[in-house]
């Protein structure tokens, strides 16, 4: 194994099986001038990183809420979760999307979010064909996710989106739409504008979406993700009344973004010395 | 979506709307000789991090203290928050600047603290006249954040600033002083002293405001940021009478921080080698 | 003590005990011609780092189960651990291998686990001698540092992996498989490509860990790391009917995750410019 | 403010209290020259790094621990602390740590601790006056910060190491010598070494000080330093008949790691290619 951290090192690039299967199989799709080949690629990259994302989250959400609490008894679910199982269903949805990052977004940028893809198509940042495909590959990929999550926990799926009792549709719809906003400026201020935290992308991606499970769990589940909802609804067969809010509310924050991103490449904050 | 994580990658930069609007409107603000253009910038930048770190952290404080303990009731608040919502709510604050810092560092340099502002215009890193701008950007956002964390979360906003039962004025404002002077130092040694880890500083202030939360919660509610009391308090109408301890600890704080900065700049502690 | 973060430190060179080890031992190992020098590093490195690995993960397991519930009782264990001694256990698990990576990614590579000795031996990364090493230092690491846990906590040692009721055997392989392949991924497409977290691999690694901890706890005690299962089995003398799902599950997900990695090297993924 | 993460931003130099300072006073100090200058920088900088310190974490874990449990009563200390107070107790110590090293780690190095002392004595990276110098700063400073915690917060303070029942002195010492050397394998390994992680350092230390109190916590109240227990038994004056155990088993982890340390040095780990 190369070591990580050393100086000098070596890569052996004999890898065997590869080497036979580019060769036996000299088809398009290995051929660097198929037209194509980047919107294969990047279909697949987001179709196994939205799998690896929504069935890390959904299956940590499912156990944190079938474990018990300290007392030993399960949570009454009349008032929602509890505040710790808020914070580990938290850290649940953060950590996956960092570690489906790791793998995909050298590969196909790792949007995995259609809000973030609305975000991005609008500011010129994906072409509308790429966008329609990782749209495509994002809704696959949640539900197979789901499923997956669905066949190794016990009991029924329970990361369905909803909104709670005691808030409304335009609260949700809010809060969804300002926790979404959040993302997406993150997206675009840290990723489309090469920071120099673009290197870290997949924690910080990761750290928002923490933090927005912390808000919204309570509020409807957090969907910030239509995709997420989508895929757990299909798994489940549960399509609540408001399925429309968790569409509505993260595209409304996506335009919310790219609204004051545009405000600021107005302004070309970029160029600005001290205290001109 | 650019790749992050990959070589060689192509940033598309016929963005469109931007485009539309900054030819459509030569005004002073996009000419880069405009005097005020950079004040402007920084203003805007500041008012929109400082809503999103307050409603972010109010927000999710409030979660926090409305959701039900691990027995489904609620924590009776006579002794105040238990240690697990005090981790949770330094999580909140802690992950929130982060955020917050994520947009706005490049546009503003993300102070989102009045004290922070004292401490930068004493040491000579803010004008007076855009330390001003910042500071009612940072109050006017306070303000914002607070409302938008009040409208879309059930109940009474509870994020107040007030000290508890058991602790009297003057350990609130040392406490609030000593806390606060953890934050500056970190600000002047790292991001004003461009130490290796200031490309990592939206963390590293994330870090520091964890740690005072895991400390201030339970005595006062910890502020360490008049401007973050001070919109809550507008929001919810609650004034209290100690309301002065969270705009003279963390200004305290500040001045401590300065003099202990001036104290090693004066030893010129930076030009050291080992073991001179 | 050298300062990081300083410009135009020096290092002190002159080590004393090292200089007096290595002149009075001009041994074939201080030789860098001997051909097996760095097989016998690399066996030591490995077998000290799994011993810190398994020591810190198993005994932060154990003090999380034996310690009582906020109510000051202990937690029932009919339902399995509560979702609070998940975090906990995720984050030691986490934490554990992060910090000894810290100590054994620049001297052994690191894997510190058999699964993802299979990973790279299948890609060739590790030629199959120094792949035969790794294993026997990844056990008898994990022995050692299960007996250290088991001597420096009170009560028997927990962390034994056995399948939870209400799971069979296939669910909790598939589990091990998918949370396996999710880890073997990100060493494949993250250190092995090189991807800029590479320099960070201590911490990418440790975030994969904590994760795959809060999924699996409750179906099976999470293994992912057939060395580790063995240990605590050896420690204990606990060999449960089900002590193949803790290899074959983890192995299994390997070679998932060979599949993915090389179709995607198979694609070339790597050269793609943006929306070719 | 400086813009951090902006390209060709300009850093204002006319600080004006400082340049009044040292001009008014061009003492010994200031002159680059003066031979113990280097020393009396190191001095003052891990005195206010060590006050930092131990006051962020003492005020944390006294929080913790005087903090009601979520059925709002107190947890009883018969079984000693909770597994979620041992989490945020965790949280502290390498929260705490973190903080006050970037503060000091660009002045004094940063050792903050009397075993990590020794270990950068018996391997040449300290010199004996130095490691003299930086040791009366670390117990001026760990008496100092615990008195401010003590002040800040209600109640006797807490935070005192003692072995708990259920435990002998051999397996706390044990315990101790174990944490202490992973803790000092990581500065020799990450700092000394000067790892690509070393600009990374106070987040490196603080998740080994955070991994070491998830397991130490629950034994004795974690030392791993002996300045740390000496600063508490100081200020409550709470001297226990086992307080040598702070002293020999972080310093005899100290010698273990300064023994694998040598041993993987005498083998020049760093230079061997792969698979040579």
């Amino acid at each position: 194994m190369p070591r990580f951290g050393a100086a000098g090192q070596v890569v052996p690039t004999g890898i065997v099986p590869i080497g036979i299967i580019s060769k036996a199989n000299p088809t398009a799709l290995t051929n660097p001038n198929f037209p194509l080949r980047g919107d294969v690629i990047a279909f697949l990259g987001e179709l196994v990183g939205m799998t690896i994302f929504i069935f890390l989250a959904l299956a940590g959400v499912q156990i944190t809420l079938i474990s018990p609490a300290g007392s030993g008894n399960l949570v009454p679910t009349l008032m929602g979760p509890s505040y710790d199982q808020i914070q580990s269903i938290a850290f649940c949805f953060g950590t996956a999307i960092t570690v489906a990052l790791f793998f995909c977004a050298p590969i196909s940028g790792g949007c995995l979010n259609p809000a973030v893809v609305v975000a991005l198509l609008m500011t010129g940042n994906l072409p509308f064909f790429r966008a329609f495909l990782l749209l495509i590959a994002e809704l696959v990929g949640a539900i197979l996710g789901s499923y997956f999550a669905n066949w190794v926990t016990s009991g029924v799926l329970l990361g369905v989106n909803a909104v709670a009792p005691g808030y409304n549709n335009a609260q949700a719809t809010f809060a969804e739409a300002l926790l979404t906003c959040c993302l997406c400026l993150t997206v675009l201020f840290i990723i489309i504008e090469k920071n120099t935290l673009v290197t870290f992308a997949p924690f910080v991606v990761g750290t928002v979406v923490f933090m927005c499970h912390l808000i919204g769990t309570h509020i409807d589940g957090t969907s910030i993700n239509p995709a997420r909802s989508f895929g757990a609804a299909v798994v489940t067969g549960k399509w609540t009344s408001q399925h429309w809010v968790f569409w509505v509310g993260p595209i409304t924050g996506a335009l919310f973004s790219v609204i004051i991103y545009v405000m600021f490449k107005s302004l070309r904050y970029e160029v600005q010395s001290d205290f001109e």
